[in-house]
């Protein structure tokens, strides 16, 4: 007898990559074994990667993850395998988010998630259909719990049966959680609140890796049932935790029947419990004597750091998954584009990162010269594009349609249309990929230039509010041996540089002000009165403009590059606005 | 006595515009009681607008329509009114899709949508919760059943419990029901089978109006019990639609108690039919003796004529709903922006629509010429602006830039990307929405410039398959006095004109089998092997290249202009596909 030893496959998959995401379980479960454990768990969806979305709606998409997961079950013995993948009936549709216990070669039971999440980013209830009982896989004497991510998040949900009626010491977790900030602590509230309540451990396994909008963090964890974590897993990069978990012992024998999980204790739990779904493994099938190892146990991030992770995973991730080695950013010597540039090269490697400075008539000797100062500092290849007498040749023949007509936003669009025609040009012409450089507080008001400085295949601070921007460019100088990002790109004050003396705050109120206004509104769903209210009343003219230009700016947001969400509220599915849309605060 | 007269007020609502959306309420109800109507019917969140998506997580809004609601019933008197709107539960959520019953100035009872779709285009478990039990009004002695939209498309659902346990002679159905090519066929297939199974009326009041990229068509219908059609609305317009339900009398009493639909007659349903939500009214409101009126029995429109209408109104409410007057269309002298043109001067008028040809050194004549016929034909104001100097300064600035690198297709999505420029610079000098005019086989494969030719408000063809360009140009040259599509615009092979010679064929398979090929795989969820073995193997290598273009080309469509839905299945939020997928069929 020995304590059972948990594995955590903490696995980066990618959509639609059923035979890659295979081979990723095949080589964890050969590591796990090494390490001697009994039970190895892959994340939700992992054999299809997630979330797939309309893909789902493919039955031949569905039949070869199905054929992958019996292919896979066919090479996996000596350890007991959960993994995540779609379920159907033997005909047709429902289709089912389901994970597979799979032993002796073997796929001894499928589990259905019962709690879909149609809410947010998630559109589960739109694919699957509801999981009918909460399973237990019956180890033996020690029964254990499997479920799905959203069915933990459920108060008095499947956790509360599976521990209850079910008896479970241990509730293992299937999970594709995508990160925002402060979500980590969420789920180690849940967490412990699970593992206290029932007295029973907890193991969440997390996915790990960027998809389109979404960033899967990992942090995947282990609590005992006093809530303590015993095992912690990085975030944003793959890992395996491993885990001994001191008060389940194992059976090691394999008496033919009578023993605790054999046929005789099937029927008994069947009868007891009809609302359970029993998955029965008379004894555990790695008998050797283990040798002792250590729990991983990784520090928790801080706020700046686990946000700058995702940023580097989602980008790094959009950018290798879909193709792409390099990538190229226009670069304004203003703050976003920096910092745009150095998480690029943070994730991709500076040979891979290219920066194109386009300066115009309007472009000041300072941030010519800052946006310079921060390609050298990142030591990336470099090219000056000025634009002038392409906007001269767009005035010129313009002018017989704009005869008698002033100068206005026009001629400012121009110039960033000109600019995002050039890096598009460079993005044709050697396959980089274009990185935009807008953040959060500009999408929402409208405070950018579609097909101009939104041209892009992705846009990396699409979800990061401009105070936040500033937050993480210091973060990143201290970090690093030398500041990256030149004191001047953060202190000078924010300008488009598209007329003379322009700056931000001639159209936008102080960032401060505006990203309190923007997070109560699109991430809170707050009232004009309420903002308004905590503020004062003085700002209440103020507050119901920026509500007006964001609802009257979703028509830019419709056609914005994907981006990382990083918020409780990311524009793109997690918010499905309308574009007519004739309701006023 | 005299027998139940009906009225379907099928309005145009705007999302939104909760108090514009009451406007029409009241101006409905006093037409409909003028025509001496007993019931008048709104269709499905009429109050709202459909579908308000995430305006709904605003608790201000629902509250708003809620406020509205209470203060209409108070101006409706000698009619009862049924009006879709939101409800909700006293202090916070779960939301309904519910009807309220209105009549002597107050509401009488709410009705809740029990069958909520979440496919296609619908997000309705996003925001609702489903109502518990099916709804009768139980007027005097007629019980008339009550439901919402997708209610009467579930097979042994609402209806069949409304029939039967309730006893319905009367179902009327609220809805908001989104435009196909074919819907129209397919409502009146279920709303016969329900007259005809169950023996009873059938009174169907869908919306009518643009949102977005969906069009409602309006088309109501009243049914008799053996499935013929009563009385028919017209597609895509406002109407009233009238109807005498000859077999259902009206109670003109008006006694204390004791009369059928009376308080014992309440109480004895009550205790008979708990699945039932009653709603009692003791009698007809109105008691004049009626005139005869006449059904309106409106023609139904042809395939291309139903599909001609949904386009102009899907145009028309688009831009103005949105507040713009004009639209400006580039004008090549091919086949979609000619269609696109003459759509555009149907549903705004002639001095709405502006054109502009923007030749390069690869236009033809020909081209050139038939720009100019279409211009001409259809009496519009016309630009022509040429690109050649702006070409060449790109090209003279991005020549350090591509020293050694051959001409490719960067040189000519640059030419699509100054037409673009052109275009958005006319539309913010002079507030003129720009309709972009590619077609559904062109995005599908991605057969269209991001930035370029995609630029615009909105994509009228968007979900148009190039064969059905074709088609309509015909029906539209067939229709008018006169051609307004030069033959030459029609018969000429299709060119992008963006190199010497290019035609569309030289890159993509003949359109008819592209299109057979896009219905297959996009609308049908269809796989490679049954795609090929339908053709004959002898295609199989295209169908696979015709796949993997749609499949790459998810990142444009991500960005394109929103568009109207014509198709079972359009680009939008009716098929959510993922950019980041290495599925490969």
């Amino acid at each position: 007898m020995s304590c059972l030893r948990l594995a955590l496959a903490q696995r980066n998959a990618t959509v639609g990559d059923i035979k890659g995401n295979a081979a990723k379980v095949l080589e964890s479960v050969a590591e796990a074994k090494k390490l001697q454990t009994d039970i190895v768990v892959f994340p939700e969806l992992f054999l299809t990667g997630y979330p797939p979305e309309d893909l789902l709606l493919h039955p031949a998409f569905v039949n070869d993850n199905i054929r992958e997961l019996k292919e896979l079950a066919k090479k996996i013995e000596g350890i007991i395998a959960i993994i995540g993948f779609v379920d159907k009936g033997d005909i047709s549709p429902p289709l089912y988010n389901a994970a597979a216990v799979i032993a002796h070669r073997r796929i001894l039971g499928v589990v259905h998630k019962i709690c879909l999440p149609n809410y947010g980013v998630f559109d589960e209830k739109r694919y699957f259909a509801t999981g009918d009982k909460p399973a237990i896989l019956a180890l033996g004497e020690i029964p254990i719990g499997i479920n799905i991510c959203e069915d933990i998040w459920v108060g008095d949900g499947p956790v509360a049966a599976q521990a209850r009626k079910g008896g479970a010491k241990l509730l293992i977790n299937l999970s594709a959680s995508p990160f925002h900030s402060g979500k980590v602590g969420l789920r180690e509230k849940i967490l412990r609140a699970h593992a206290k309540k029932h007295k029973l451990y907890m193991a969440y396994v997390n996915l790990v890796g960027g998809q389109d909008e979404l960033v899967f963090d990992g942090a995947s964890r282990v609590m005992d049932p006093q809530g303590r974590i015993l095992a912690m897993a990085r975030s944003c990069q793959e890992d395996l935790l491993v885990a001994d978990l001191a008060e389940l012992q194992r059976t090691t024998t394999h008496p033919q029947d009578g023993y605790p999980g054999g046929q005789r204790t099937e029927k008994r739990y069947k009868q007891k419990n009809k609302q359970i779904h029993y998955i029965f493994l008379p004894a555990l099938v790695s008998t050797e004597k283990k040798q002792k190892i250590t729990c991983t146990f990784t520090a928790r991030p801080g706020r700046l750091e686990e946000i700058y992770q995702a940023l580097m995973l989602g980008t790094h991730d959009y950018v290798h998954k879909n193709g792409f080695e390099k990538v190229i950013i226009g670069i304004s010597g203003g703050i976003d584009s920096a910092l745009t540039a150095v998480i690029a090269v943070d994730a991709l490697g500076k040979e891979n990162v290219i920066g194109v400075t386009m300066p115009s008539l309007f472009s000041s000797e300072e941030t010519k010269s800052d946006a310079t100062v921060v390609a050298e500092n990142l030591g990336i290849m470099f090219f000056s594009i000025p634009i002038h007498s392409i906007f001269q040749s767009y005035l010129e023949t313009l002018k017989p349609a704009f005869e008698g007509m002033k100068a206005d936003i026009t001629e400012e669009n121009l110039q960033a249309r000109i600019r995002g025609n050039i890096l598009m040009a460079m993005s044709n012409k050697f396959r980089w990929l274009v990185l935009t450089t807008g953040n959060k507080s500009e999408l929402s008001t409208g405070y950018c230039t579609l097909y101009g400085d939104m041209s892009g295949g992705f846009a990396l601070l699409k979800d990061v509010p401009k105070t936040l921007v500033y937050e993480l460019s210091e973060y990143r100088n201290k970090k690093g041996l030398s500041s990256v990002i030149p004191r001047t790109t953060i202190e000078r004050a924010p300008t488009a540089e598209l007329r003379p003396n322009q700056t931000d705050q001639d159209t936008l109120p102080p960032y401060f002000l505006l990203d309190e206004i923007v997070e109560a509104y699109v991430e809170k769903d707050k009232s004009l009165n309420e903002i308004a209210s905590r503020r004062g009343e003085g700002v209440r003219e103020l507050v119901r403009k920026v509500i007006q230009m964001i609802d009257t700016s979703e028509y830019k947001r419709r056609q914005a590059a994907p981006g990382i969400k990083i918020t409780p509220r990311a524009f793109g599915k997690d918010r499905r606005f309308p574009i007519t849309n004739r309701y006023r605060l």
